[in-house]
């Protein structure tokens, strides 16, 4: 079942190393089918260099049950679903440990739109979320993993439509988007920017965010109702 | 029409990637011919690994109009028509968001002359652009983007021909050259120059510019009259 | 003699240029066997691209005698075997110098357990050892840093089974693991936090380490007798 | 002529790239010949990749002639020739540009003996030249900068035989070596000590260099009388 679903979420993952997303099996991507209510992702601990469309794992949405698959779905699946069951946008989630996102992730702090990289795929700033209680980390943590993703979005009335990353604290970042390609492009930007943003605070501690109109001209130009950017 | 020049922008085009100087399509590089009037540019948002001549865009300099190509042109083609049109010695320019240069175009800082690589290449600090304004953000904001560039270097008495960079306030490089390869290669070194004085400021918080003496022994050595480096 | 665990060690040195863990002839590998009380390392100063089975020298734990092998073994091999004669849990040892966590071990620092990431892996902050002493130095050095390292454990009261990483203070680190792959999984990991460590740091200086309830629960999600992650 | 000599500093002038030290033809390596009093370098601005045993150029020590090669000879080719005769351990020598320790250059800074590593190769901080004077720079300048490391040297009581490299303040890095390969492994060395030392400093900026004793140790069971590491 989902045949074509499971071929984009194992192209997905394979495309994680290719940007030198993952070290060992530290990441997985899931797509989700929204008519059936079923997620596909990755298996828990699976080697990226022996991955197959065999290895993919089919979850009900709504239960977290396995519907098909040989193997465990990855441990962060709980956090998956939480996300797809609360953002009707979400097409796929990507989750690494990777270095430069995750050092923000571990600092603690969001990252301020510093430049037009940034405006051109986050309309804002990549939030980060507060730390979980004891009794969050104690209980269903991934489920709640997810919760707190969800809290931060809404608490702070932003969309997850529009800023398709956030960086859960003391952990890493989850980004996402229409579909598990997707989720992966916004993964390797946000990568991008997070380098960037650690060395231009370096350089000018004090830095503010960029202008409104900049953020707006360079987010609208390539996702807006007029978009000019691409053919 | 101009197919030796659109050869010689398709190769620069593509040594970004082989440099490491790209993420997905964020870059371009364009040459122009100053007989005819016309530039040939990067299509807009076409993969690298795809590119082939005839998806070279042909634009007029003076109007901006399309004069052949199947694709759209670079989003970025008017700044590239701003600064051919403001400053005659240049042949071929490079835009990318790449790291280092990056940095510090979005925290806002000219890269000062802090050592003989960079005096080898650009005859003093690598100038950064004031910040735009919301007028020039809304108006045509990529010519407005250009002429920025073209007042800071008015502004400035900066000359073009010796210093063949700047950097966007708060987005990033352009670099050019006496032609596309020359370009690519200015915007190679100014990669280099921007990692090495990230650090070199962070080991010497209040480090001067380079003796005037050195700069000009460098400079002139590689590119005055009487130069005698290489063959 | 011995020769499947050779085998292993020789995969295992060889590993190291794999994951970029090595300058040069700068690292080295062992494996012990417990029944023979015998431990198999790499030579001292051999290419790892020239370094086939019959490099591997084999040493007596409790004498340092050489038992089989036409090589010395590395000069760090009695720091192995301090460490393999005090701490019964470890089956295999590596050693490197690679860039971040020498980092650490150059400035005298713990690396404090500031994300998920390392607490998958290590149970609390890694640490640093003491300086040596003169004495210590000018003695029997290799085996004193051993000893350096016993003493770090035992008054910290730490467990080397859970806390797999050490640093060795103006030197570099030292990991190990259940055997001579999991030592070498476990030195790129301690990479991966010590690199993330330094930024994490940049950006917020005064970072305290992760909650309690957060370190248990990763480590004990995947090292515990409960634990659920992986196959 | 000196065929066997031009073969070894082909080889280790193609080693730069392979050890990822240049960018474009930044860099080069000569080797000299004792007995006729001759010195073979690298032809300036030649690129590596088209590089052959008939562009290696063949200078005379003494006066600088060119004595045979259809090339001219790398423009640092008098710093090479100051140092050769300065210093009559000096069987290679290499220059680079390369980032990190071109960036303690460009700081001005020593690299202090941070770790053991630092101890293996250099006995003590890699010293940074003063500035060279208006004069210096002004007149025969390749031969000044060559004086002023010997300055450098001689003022501080340095003995080149055991501190294999010197920054040139505001410029970058001169390693040397018993033979031409042994000057480029000495320059990789020193890429690695420059790198680790920017973070070091980063994690504890009042960071004392090693103690005396362990700097002894590191040195001179290497490269001592007694040495025993290696085979």
């Amino acid at each position: 079942m989902l045949n074509s679903l499971k071929q984009e979420v194992l192209e997905a993952n394979l495309a994680l190393p290719q940007h030198q997303l993952v070290t060992f099996t530290w990441g997985n991507v899931s797509a989700v089918d929204r008519k059936t209510g079923l997620m596909v992702i990755k298996p828990s601990g699976v080697d990226y260099s022996a991955m197959t469309l065999d290895d993919m794992v089919v979850v009900e949405l709504a239960s977290g049950r396995r519907v098909e698959g040989r193997c465990k779905p990855s441990s962060d699946s709980d956090t998956h679903r939480a996300l797809y069951l609360a953002f009707e946008a979400l097409g796929g989630i990507v989750h690494t440990h990777y270095r430069h996102a995750t050092i923000w992730a571990q600092a603690g702090r969001d990252i301020p739109a510093w430049g037009t990289t940034h405006a051109d795929y986050f309309y804002g700033a990549i939030p980060c979320t507060r730390l979980m209680t004891d009794d969050e980390i104690n209980g269903r943590y991934e489920w709640e993993t997810g919760q707190v993703i969800v809290e931060t979005f809404r608490h702070r009335e932003l969309s997850p439509s529009t800023l398709p990353a956030v960086l859960v604290n003391a952990h890493g970042p989850f980004a996402w988007g229409s579909d598990a390609a997707n989720a992966v492009h916004n993964a390797v930007v946000l990568e991008e920017i997070a380098y960037m943003g650690i060395f231009s605070r370096q350089l000018s501690p004090e830095l503010p965010a960029i202008q409104r109109s900049l953020l707006v001209k360079h987010y609208m130009r390539k996702h807006g109702k007029e978009a000019y950017y691409g053919q």
